[in-house]
């Protein structure tokens, strides 16, 4: 009963896909909301999930050699100007300090909306000869960009991110590295969180403010709209010249370095809910689970029960695995709501008849499998199904992102399928920014996502205006 | 030559303490200064020191069964206004954001100074019956205090720390977290840092504002000032009550939570700087050293020496050691004072006469020591000379502070002491802030530092007024 109550309190996906997000965000106690518009607390459930994610995208950025930093979260307007394109990017969204210790400063400061500018600042002082190149630098802090519609992980106006800013001898290598740390969000995308995406890059119009390139990873949500999980910018040396920053190369003469900026956020929390979850609730991959199994103790009153719960709770601890026997007095019914809420990938069932038998259960989040397992052979049992946990969210959101991939050859089809089926659109494209524009009105805010990596040619032709086609496009509405 | 010349460079500390200090900061390539007065730039190397403290302390916090959670950035000031003392402490040092997004805001939200507003009014919507208590949350962040005259790492606009709030269902149960927690920053302290300190509790007139009592960790620098080392703090139900947080209890009345918080500071790397530095620079304790051995190929143009130290590198890395070699064209001597001025804690040499008996050379940081190590032998050697290298610095460290630590038995005794020999002064205090007002006007700055958890009885009269005395107390100029 107390089952039936909990999945009764979450909206089905189904029937409203915005408030079983924002039911799901909060009934597996991921976020709770401030008294400042945008700004949200991150629960302690939801924190330990970006702390997973953190370490595992850290341990990544120093393989690939970078370092990280901290640098300040205020940035003084004049330095904010230095770069025409950046700032018309990001002025009308900053967060102004006129008042510092009760007195009006001279110069407003604005709370970083992204760190190029103080990077820029700092390299300029530390950048020489060709022997400080590159400086691979990265940061993990909170940025804020003041939001008029704002939404748990998905758009506020303050988020935790880490972003990437480095400074390298010659164009190819910063290009080099513009593509090398795409990888590297793509490969965390599908190793560590169980999701398949679409890489390319964005067009002139799509791209950062400042940038020569931006390429973006592009997951896919279960409702067929688009998210842009993580961009990775080439620069040139733009804010190079406007910074002043000048290197003696190997040929003795002053040269600019060439840039690059990446950046994930707190934002893959929403992924992770819009692509994994489901109608019970939350649905994590093992990789990220603050609990990978849960142990429920069934008749737990009854002798030697809570003792093997416990035994069994310190063999999978010592294996690595993070483990939590729950012992309250709660129903085993509720217990199996509540963890299925929270997106556990393994529940482990344990009562005395199967400590007679010497097996306990183990059940799939994902896939509500049911598989007896012999006490002796557990460790090994729980890591093949964690894994295979792993595998099936894979599989299950790879065929959710085929299934939402449409093609359009013609306007009329372009036109039709945006307004019945939601998901990514292939067409091709003139390389015209009005044919963006026209596409974008005409179909309520379907955008250019990017052209992809591996371009099928599926006709000559822009799929808008008819003339000679420059590439295909992923299409779609995004969050 | 190289060396010398580099040595050369920084000011000594007996001819200037705060040069050498804002030297080493410098040259060892922890800080840059940034436009916007008293933010720093934490650089690699500083950084790298932060997060072996960060990890080892998150650790210790994670043990004691504390959770992470991330509260927002911005506090509005009504908000702040709640509670009287605690506002009236921190109101003169508030940044404000008054503009977002192009409009002028109807209340002006403060960057957060500390965040127990934050944590109380989220605490009001979870905590509902003692069910829910204890709540034992930590968060690693930045925050942001408008200081005057600053310091990097001693005293910044802008600093990084974690703060603790926690809540629970008796005063006793606050109690005990507030010095279990105080504890666990003396363990730090000792066992990471290689710090000994005086723990002990603040007086009336400089507890933190808002709080019942707090309590603190002194650590005594190398040239006998103090520094307040990390806090904590009961604050009873007063909070509690402004927040309107209730809970249900065992006997079904509604009542408040207790509350404790508790922190430490990118400060720490201030003491760490001037509690182990020297002349040559800084000297890093091995547990938080980003490199803990630094070797260096003697020689390197010979054949096998390269090879030699790559994999004397390798074996040492399996071992979990963090070790890096430098391969640069520099001179050894460069070198060698390079990594000194890093405190890198070992340096090991080798060359083609070491190669030939199948040995290197280890020379220790702290003490100049050379022991020359079978490479048979290494990774016990390598082990066994860190963790002396830690113990020297503890002992070492321990004698400083027993040095400048000094008795006062009269006011003239007192003030004959605050003259002429910096550190503590240990004197018996009546209790009142009279005395602690008297005592800071005639000595130029010396304050209470804590009531230590050992008193000793020295005599009966308060050094300052020669009324009854209550306690002795740790006076001393701090920073």
């Amino acid at each position: 009963m107390a089952k039936e109550k909990k999945v009764e309190s979450i909206t089905s996906m189904d029937v409203d896909f915005a408030k079983w997000y924002t039911d799901v965000v909060k009934k597996a106690e991921l976020v709770d909301y401030s008294s400042v518009k945008g700004c949200m607390v991150i629960r302690p459930y939801g924190y330990a999930i970006w702390e997973n994610m953190q370490s595992d995208m850290d341990r990544r950025f120093k393989e690939t050699g970078h370092e990280n930093v901290y640098m300040p979260l205020l940035i003084p307007e004049s330095l904010l100007n230095k770069e025409k394109d950046h700032v018309e990017g990001f002025a009308p969204e900053v967060a102004w300090v006129t008042i510092g210790g009760q007195e009006k400063l001279n110069e407003r400061l604005a709370i970083r909306p992204t760190s190029e500018v103080l990077f820029c600042e700092h390299y300029a002082k530390v950048i020489n000869s060709y022997r400080d190149l590159p400086k691979l630098y990265n940061q993990w802090c909170s940025v804020m960009r003041w939001e008029k519609t704002t939404r748990p992980f998905l758009r506020s106006s303050e988020f935790l991110w880490q972003e990437g800013h480095t400074m390298h001898e010659t164009a190819e290598e910063a290009r080099e590295e513009t593509m090398k740390m795409l990888k590297v969000y793509e490969a965390f995308y599908k190793e560590t969180l169980a999701i398949p995406a679409i890489i390319g890059k964005k067009t002139e119009k799509e791209k950062f403010a400042g940038a020569i390139e931006t390429y973006t990873i592009e997951p896919m949500m279960h409702n067929g709209v688009a998210l842009q999980g993580g961009t990775s910018h080439y620069f040139g040396n733009g804010f190079a010249k406007a910074f002043g920053i000048q290197f003696t190369g190997r040929d003795n003469t002053l040269q600019s370095p060439h840039q690059t900026s990446w950046g994930v956020s707190t934002r893959m929390l929403g992924a992770l809910i819009m692509v994994h979850g489901d109608d019970n609730g939350l649905v994590l991959p093992p990789k990220v689970a603050p609990i990978q199994v849960v142990i429920v103790p069934i008749a737990a009153h009854k002798g030697g029960v809570i003792e093997k719960a416990e035994e069994i709770e310190t063999s999978l601890k010592n294996a690595g695995i993070r483990v939590k026997t729950d012992k309250s007095d709660n129903s085993p019914g509720w217990k199996f709501a509540e963890y299925e809420m929270k997106g556990v990938p393994l529940r482990l069932e344990i009562g005395p008849k199967d400590i007679e038998k010497g097996q306990c259960v183990l059940v799939r989040r994902d896939s509500g499998e049911k598989v007896f397992t012999p006490l002796s052979e557990l460790e090994e049992a729980v890591k093949e199904n964690l894994q295979a946990v792993h595998d099936g969210l894979y599989q299950k959101a790879l065929e959710n992102l085929k299934e939402k991939t449409h093609t359009a050859l013609t306007y009329d089809e372009f036109l039709e399928t945006a307004k019945n089926k939601p998901g990514f659109i292939k067409a091709m494209w003139c390389g015209d920014e009005e044919c963006e524009n026209k596409i974008k009105d005409e179909t309520g805010g379907v955008k250019s996502r990017c052209i992809p990596f591996e371009e099928e040619k599926l006709s000559d032709k822009c799929v808008c205006c008819g003339k000679r086609a420059k590439h295909m496009v992923y299409w779609g509405k995004q969050y």
